[in-house]
């Protein structure tokens, strides 16, 4: 029973103030599959053109990710271009060319069908449903979303919230939402939307993780210099629900608050370079030691 | 010998979503010493106008604050007026009269002189550095400053850094005076100009304790509705050094994590509320009890 992400597979061409990148392996099925898979086996679930790099492929199988969800289309693999702020906080969309990605329709197999976590990515929450319709007995589901949904297609987005047990969402994203300024009050306002988990991601702040019976705030590990924060978000994602699917306890408040820690150790890796340039060389070594930093960070 | 803070004592007038209050008792050296005073005596010195109300002397005195050094000058008592965005992180000065806290030189007695403990409030550098002329020996010299001296009398705030051992700026204070932009590096910078301490205060998103040996970072205390956020960053001063004060371990790392977070537990007391309300009537009891709350937030 593995893991199963559904999200994208995209070519990033990415500009920060440390230089510029073409057509560099990204997607929130990347990122997300990247994390997870040190603590679990994980299966992607995404669609790319006949153009995608075979070397790409090579990298996920190399790092023992189930691409067999992943479907080549006729057609060009979905690109993004950003540029980033001094700061690492802004960015601007320079273009997004869906192409495939703008069909993709998730097909889940017999074997993906039996997953028993799942992240549903940052796609229109019509294809999240549709994906929730199709797995059998899922143990947790995640869902990450973004402001397009939240404004361009809110009910559709109700809907899909109705049938998840955490949503992930940056600051921004958690007040359009709710409407509540205060993050606090606007966790408890998702609660009131169906998740009974709420993790407000707050970026170099760290996060916030919010359930009807504890609050937790997590640092984010101190980055001296944000190469790319491109894929924080998704890679976060992987490190949170590959570590409660390790662990098998998704219910636990002291297991929620480790997976919180784990997603910002995986996270901070990703901003240490261009692309999955550094994520996709980490060792568990390395990760078990930035969750000691954090605990050394954070005692008192 | 007791801990002495020299800053304003003023008049604000305040508006937020919450509503407004018209000269009600403020200024740093207020909320220092009503923060500090829970952990060891505490003794302000600043100036007001003859018009003073006498009834804010005895909130003083009522609360075993030592007024000797507050000195009443002939003229009105220093105005400040602002409101709040709705969100309590930005705000607009309405009106700053300074009246006679322009002319303010502070003379402190030999009693004062003898202050193991000094905070340093948001005043002129040079003032700042007058006081550290006068003061004997003290064991710990904590200093906030403003954009203000920053950016207008930079060259005196360098002199009177190198001069201190801790330094508390919120994120623009910290950016603005190392041209850093990630907050690490920023703390780190201003290690370099004296301090061997920086503390970068950011509002709801905690605080970053910075040395040349160790990293802390530190939550806010999860307060669902900011009331009034005027002298938040002065209650934080005020619980940071009264715990240091008390404990005698000012170079401890344990004890310095401890007084942070004893820091953050009076500032969430004070936007509670509007003015000292609120801050004026918290017990050590109530104190503890989110001194334990924030420990199960952090917790993992």
């Amino acid at each position: 029973m593995s893991m199963l992400v559904v999200g994208s597979v995209a070519l990033d061409t990415v500009k920060t103030i440390h230089g510029e990148r073409e057509e560099d392996l990204g997607g929130s099925a990347s990122y997300f599959s990247v994390a997870a898979r040190h603590f679990r086996p994980v299966s992607m679930v995404a669609v790319v053109g006949e153009d995608f790099p075979p070397e790409h492929l090579g990298f996920f199988r190399e790092r023992d990710i189930d691409t067999s969800g992943l479907v080549a289309a006729s057609g060009k693999t979905f690109r993004w271009g950003g540029v980033y702020g001094a700061d690492g906080n802004t960015r601007e969309t320079l273009f997004t060319h869906l192409n495939v990605f703008a069909d993709f329709s998730p097909q889940l197999t017999a074997a993906h069908r039996d997953c028993d976590h799942v992240f549903l990515a940052n796609i229109h929450p019509d294809l999240q449903r549709s994906v929730l319709d199709q797995v059998k007995r899922p143990r947790l589901v995640v869902l990450d979303t973004m402001n397009y949904w939240i404004e361009g297609t809110r009910d559709s987005l109700l809907a899909t919230l109705g049938r998840v047990d955490t949503v992930l969402l940056n600051e921004e994203e958690a007040r359009m939402l709710t409407g509540e300024t205060n993050l606090i009050r606007a966790a408890r306002a998702v609660l009131d939307l169906g998740p009974s988990l709420a993790v407000i991601k707050k970026g170099e702040h760290g996060s916030l993780v919010v359930s009807n019976r504890f609050l937790f705030s997590a640092p984010s590990f101190p980055v001296e210099s944000v190469w790319d924060p491109t894929g924080a978000g998704d890679t976060f994602a992987g490190g949170f629900v590959g570590y409660l699917a390790a662990s098998g306890e998704e219910g636990s408040e002291s297991e929620i608050r480790k997976a919180t820690i784990y997603g910002t150790v995986l996270a901070s890796f990703t901003v240490e370079s261009f692309g999955l340039e550094r994520l996709g060389r980490v060792s568990r070594e390395e990760i078990e030691e930035r969750y000691g930093e954090i605990e050394r960070l954070t005692r008192f």
